[in-house]
C-alpha cells in the first residue's frame, strides 16, 4: 500500500476533530507543537488546556521513518532496515467527573521487509459507569466493526479488556472498548480492508463521544465526586506508566517526552488504601472495572445489580 | 549474622520514627495496617496523612521470608530456597513547598546459599533547592558515612545521583544523598561492620530531616509555588512507577499494594510543555537537577551561579 495517503488522511483527521473539540468544548483552544525526529520525520502535537470542558486534553499526529535501530527491531520483532510509522492518538481529560475520560489511537506501520500493519482502538474511562452509556459505547463501536468483519468486535473488545487492564490492582481502567494491533493482510482481509476499517475507526471518534459530553457536561458535581475523579486518574497514570506499550517504549526510545506524556492528567490523587463506601456510587463503579463484562447485554436489561460476563 | 536482631532494629526504629514524626507534625496520627504474606512473613504499614506539615507519609516495615520463586531468583540473581527481607521504608511528602520531600530505606536480605547483604539510603527531592540546606544536608550524610568508611560517601552519594535519575527527563529527582545495595561481606569489612553501618543511617533520618522541617514549616508560599510542587512530585510519580526497583519489583511480584504505593504524593499535576519562567526560583532549582553536582563545595562558596561539578 501507498504509506502516503494514509498517513495525510491521519494528518487531517487531526485538523477535522481538532476542529470538532473546539467547537465542542466552546471555550478552550489547541496550542500546536511541531517537532522533528532526528532520523526522520516527526509530528505535530496539539494540547488543548483548561478548556469549558476539557481540562486537559491531547490530539497527536505523528509520522516517523528512518533506520531501524536494535531496538526497534527488538521491541517489535522486525529484521528490515527501514522503517515508516504515523500515528493519530487521543486522550482527553475532562473537568466533570461525569464526562468520561476518552482515548483513541489509529496507527499505521511498516517495514522495508514486507512487513506492513495497522493498529488502534477506542476506549472509554468513566469515572462513574453509567451503565445505559457504557452500553449505548459499546454499541456504537460494534456497528463500527461489524461494518468490517464479524469477528472484529468480540475480538477487539476482548483485546481491550486484556490490554486496559491495571494488573496490579485486578481492576480494569474503564469500561474497554475495542483495541487491535498488528492487523496485516490475511488471505480473506487485505491490508486495503484494514485500512478501511481504520479509518472508520478514527472518524467514530467524534459521534461516540460528543453524545457523552453533551450529557453529562453540565451534570452537578460535589467536592467527594471531584476527589474520586482524581483517584481514577491515578490509576490511568498508573496504568500508562506502568503498562501502557507505546508509552513505555517511547520513553525508552527517546521519543518526544511531551508528546508521549500528554496522556498524563492535569491533576491525579493517590490516598493510601481508599475504599469506597459500601453502597455507594463510587463501590457501584468500582465493582464493574471488570474484563470481560456483557455490555451489550444491559440494553436489554438496562439495571442489573450485578456485572453480566460474557459466555 | 542472627537475622531476627536485624529485624528486630527495623521494627523498633520504625515505633522510634513514628513517634519523633508525630511529635515533629504536632497534629498528625499515623494509622497502622499490619498485613501477612502468603508463604511466610508480613509487615507494618503506618500512613500519615493530613497532618500539619506532612500531607501525606509512610513509614514501613517489613519482614518477609519463605520460599524463593523462581521471579525471584530471577530478579535478584541469586540461587537458594529460602530468602529472608526485611526492612523499613519511609517516604514524606510535606504540604508545603519549602519542606522538601524525603525518602529513606534500610533493608536486609538473606539467602540460604550464604548470600547476605544490606541496602539502603536516604534521599532528599526540593522543590526548591535551598542551597545551603543541600550542603547541610550532604555534609551529615558524609559523617554518617565517614564514621564507617572513607569511601562510603563518594561512592553511595555517586550511587543516589546515578540511582534517582529520571532518564526520560534527563534530569535527577532532587539532590540526591546516598544509595547502597548488596552491602555483603568483603575481605575488610565484615556484616558486622555493614550492619552498624546501616544501624547509623536510619537512627540519621530524623536528626537530618528534622531541621529542614523546623527551617520551613512556616514558610508562606504562593498558588504558583504550590503548583509547582504538584508537577514536581508528577516527576517524582514518574520515578517510582518507571524506574524504581523496588516498586517495580513489588508491582510484578504481588506485594501488598498498598503499601507500595504509599510512596505516591496524595495529589500530583502533570502541565504539558511546562518550562518554568527564565530567571525564576523554579529555573534555577530546575538547573540544579542534575548528576554529580558537588554539594559540599556550597560550604565554602554558599552562592554560586552554577552548579560546582565534582572533580
Amino acid at each position: 500500500m501507498d504509506k502516503e495517503p494514509i498517513s495525510d488522511f491521519f494528518y487531517r483527521l487531526q485538523d477535522e476533530i481538532c476542529q470538532e473539540l473546539e467547537e465542542l468544548d466552546a471555550y478552550g483552544r489547541f496550542h500546536e507543537d511541531t517537532w522533528e525526529r532526528d532520523g526522520g520525520g516527526g509530528g505535530r502535537t496539539r494540547v488543548l488546556t483548561k478548556g469549558d470542558v476539557i481540562e486537559k486534553g491531547g490530539v497527536n499526529f505523528s509520522k516517523v521513518y528512518g533506520q531501524a535501530t536494535d531496538k526497534i527491531r527488538e521491541s517489535i520483532g522486525v529484521n528490515g532496515n527501514a522503517f515508516f510509522a504515523s500515528g493519530l492518538s487521543i486522550v482527553l481529560h475532562p473537568y466533570n467527573p461525569f464526562v468520561p475520560t476518552i482515548h483513541m489511537n489509529i496507527r499505521y506501520f511498516e517495514m522495508d521487509d514486507g512487513n506492513a500493519w495497522f493498529g488502534g482502538g477506542i476506549d472509554l474511562t468513566p469515572h462513574y459507569i453509567d451503565k445505559s452509556d457504557a452500553a449505548r459505547f459499546h454499541q456504537h463501536l460494534k456497528k463500527v466493526c461489524d461494518d468490517h468483519h464479524p469477528t472484529y468486535y468480540p475480538a477487539f473488545k476482548h483485546w481491550a479488556d486484556d490490554y486496559f487492564f491495571i494488573k496490579h490492582r485486578n481492576e480494569t481502567r474503564g469500561i474497554g472498548g475495542i483495541f487491535f494491533d498488528r492487523l496485516a493482510a490475511t488471505e480473506d482481509i487485505s491490508l486495503e480492508d484494514r485500512y478501511a476499517f481504520v479509518k472508520d475507526v478514527g472518524e467514530a471518534f467524534m459521534p461516540v463521544y460528543k453524545p457523552l459530553v453533551d450529557k453529562h457536561r453540565n451534570d452537578n458535581y460535589s467536592e467527594t465526586q471531584k476527589d474520586w475523579q482524581l483517584i481514577r486518574r491515578g490509576r490511568y497514570v498508573e496504568f500508562n506508566l506502568v503498562y501502557d506499550r507505546g508509552t513505555r517504549f517511547g520513553l525508552d526510545s527517546g521519543g518526544r517526552i511531551e508528546s508521549i506524556l500528554m496522556s498524563l492528567p492535569e491533576y491525579a490523587s493517590w490516598q493510601y488504601n481508599f475504599q469506597p463506601e459500601e453502597g455507594s456510587a463510587e463501590a457501584e463503579t468500582q465493582q464493574w472495572l471488570q474484563k470481560h463484562i456483557d455490555w451489550l447485554a444491559l440494553l436489554d436489561r438496562p439495571t442489573p445489580d450485578e456485572p453480566i460476563k460474557e459466555r
